[in-house]
């Protein structure tokens, strides 16, 4: 039990964002989280959040370390920033080489280098924010906790793509896995939720978010997962396509005359529920127009709920049995529509909505959602991935110290 | 009833090949079967298989009309020629406009001509096939059928990608499926072998040839399929991929720097079982390496069966039941090993192998392989495509004859 002497600072650094949550004790929701935004640009700056209260601070155009700064200078004025044990960076990519939460060292920091042609978007951002932590925090421990580690259970017929295979031994082509912190969090939860024996239990988790996965977990390890070698692969996510037969792709390039940028930006910037929809790339304002009766929502939100039913049936064939299916993330946690349109198109699973406790399933609140006769099971559980990333890094420092 | 007074033609024209067949009355099996290869190169020729006896004819370096008029002449001297009532060709896309097999006229080959781009390998020459055969056999009707027909019954939501829908109204990018024909076939002959109720039953029809797809069948109508755009998408094939991440094809092109044609190439060519095992196209050759410790062979045929196991659990969210998995194409209806490997992948889905019986499908043998207890049956039936475009030329020609 941690107190709040002990402080762990929780860092998710992008190209031009940085998020922060400071986390005491067992306590799951953080003291304090900021998000800073527009990096780099005039009109940089970070709005803190504390209790309920926001507040917006100008950053004069200042960039990652800029922010960082700012953020120890609050933590300072309060009393904390002594108070601050470690900190918990969120790495996307740790590649096959990570395959749990680690203290972050020298040589730990080369190797991430080194991972980053895997996700040449994410990594470099990623790893940015930990050397810029580490400068102004030298003297406290630094974990880094990967979106990939908890995928790296997969079988590898279950991560091997079907292309030459020097394509995965010089190109690292294979299926990886995001979300993992995620779907780690939740099936640990999902265990104590319906009571199932943590070494005989089979689950298919969906994380329905902006971007959106799924994930077979058997016996605590993820055993297959609807995201690939990078995260489009797989559902229909807020603006990135999931699956295509790669010759549409061909098709498209050739009779528009594409490049390769110009398909990926397609893809994984104008695609999905913004691009079938035409109107937004957010689950709720579709769901507000498809009952004005927008049919670009509706259909939107049709190809979603297929594409998901169609992958946790898939998913499913790696279990030896269904317990349940779990709903988390923004549309999985607050939208009972969506669950329940998802769950009529299971009944070869056997799964049986109770309408009434799924209506109930919303801002938090977490429990099972099918009927007593039904099958297996279907619940609704809130994610917590910036609590784990807390848990992790505390943990990462105990066994170091223990070792 | 027909005999052998009238017989049907039936023509599938690829780019430097065409094969024929010659059918009788209800005969499911060719009175007499060719396959013309390397047309208009200097090795052309005529392989002619009759009554099991095969007979090789040099083309001299003849092309598509010379194959034909070679095996007129040969109908011609068996006093056959005057008996051909009718010509079938097989169509590789009909896209949205062709939802069942027609007449050729020459309003309908404009028609077909204009689908062209949807498929510029195959329907080419496969229009090349019917003008030809028009020519040499004017007095008699053509007819069409088309391997997309089947599926035009999916509903909007399983056919359409999460990509901005200008790509589909501009471009034509949605799913269109293939294999159609030999789906339609098994499906009907699933009803007869399991008596079910035609207008209740719920199936997944795996075709696994050196193409390979998966449907899903809805009180006989395809609801969802496996090949999509093109008949890249989906399953593991003998040198094409499935499906696979786009991100990871960008990263394959980038790092390599290939062009879309060479990505194309890679992708439909050098992929499949074949790029997986480093040796062969061929299920049977790699069923014979795994058992002499190829590593490569048994990394394709896992990845194999677990990409068509995955797909059989997604399909069948297209049902309300799931009644039966049915295994044909090459390796459905020979390999026992395949099958079981399938099955027991299957679990969640209820179905439980009886490895008897299951031993026993093979060389067009068909019947149930699942033990009296299992939830939902799976069976081995030998597909015929051919004999199903004879049919369909047949019932064409005696629709309009009737009108
Ligand atoms: N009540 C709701 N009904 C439907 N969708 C909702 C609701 N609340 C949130 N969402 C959806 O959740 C999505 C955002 O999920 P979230 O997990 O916050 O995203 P991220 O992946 O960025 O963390 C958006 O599409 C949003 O519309
Ligand atoms: N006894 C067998 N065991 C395993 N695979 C077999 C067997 N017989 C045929 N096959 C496989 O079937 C595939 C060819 O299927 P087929 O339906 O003839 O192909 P196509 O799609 O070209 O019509 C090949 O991979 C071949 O190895």
């Amino acid at each position: 039990m941690i107190d709040i002497r002990s402080l762990v600072l929780v860092v998710n650094c992008g190209s031009s964002s940085v998020k922060f949550g400071v986390f005491a004790g067992t306590g799951r929701e953080p003291l304090l989280s900021a998000l800073a935004e527009n990096l780099g640009q005039p009109e940089s700056r970070l709005v803190v959040k504390e209790k309920g209260e926001k507040t917006e601070i100008s950053l004069d155009g200042g960039s990652h370390d800029v922010a960082l700064q700012k953020l120890l200078g609050i933590l300072d004025q309060k009393g904390w920033l002594s108070s601050v044990v470690a900190v918990g960076h969120r790495m996307v990519h740790g590649g096959e080489r990570f395959t749990a939460s680690t203290l972050v060292t020298d040589e730990i920091l080369r190797e991430m280098d080194a991972l980053s042609n895997l996700a040449p978007l994410h990594n470099p951002a990623n790893i940015l924010g930990v050397r810029t932590a580490m400068a102004a925090l030298p003297n406290v421990p630094h974990a880094a906790v990967f979106d990939t580690a908890f995928h790296t259970t997969m079988p590898q017929a279950a991560f091997t793509y079907a292309v030459p295979q020097d394509c995965y031994r010089n190109l690292g082509v294979r299926r990886y896995g995001f979300h993992g912190t995620s779907h780690r969090f939740v099936a640990a939860e999902a265990i104590e939720l319906l009571g199932l024996d943590p070494n005989d239990h089979g689950l298919v988790i969906a994380h329905l978010g902006n971007g959106a996965s799924a994930t077979a977990v058997l016996n605590g390890k993820s055993v297959d997962t609807s995201m690939g070698f990078t995260p489009l692969e797989g559902l229909v996510m807020g603006t990135r396509s999931g699956d295509i037969d790669p010759g549409a792709l061909f098709h498209i390039a050739r009779e528009d005359g594409l490049t390769i940028d110009e398909l990926d930006t397609l893809l994984n910037r104008k695609s999905g529920l913004l691009g079938l929809s035409g109107l937004s790339n957010d689950c709720r304002t579709l769901e507000n127009a498809e009952k004005e009766g927008h049919e670009g929502a509706k259909l939107a939100l049709d190809v979603f709920v297929h594409r998901l039913a169609r992958y946790i049936g898939g998913l499913a064939t790696s279990l030896d049995r269904l317990d349940a299916v779990i709903f988390t993330g923004g549309i999985g946690e607050n939208s009972a529509t969506m669950r329940q349109r998802t769950i009529d198109r299971l009944a070869v699973l056997g799964l049986k909505l109770d309408a009434e406790t799924n209506g109930q399933m919303f801002g938090g609140r977490c429990g099972v959602i099918t009927s007593k006769d039904s099958k297996a099971a279907a619940a609704v559980i809130a994610t917590n991935e910036e609590w784990m990333i807390a848990h992790d890094t505390l943990e990462a420092v105990a066994t170091s110290t223990a070792a």
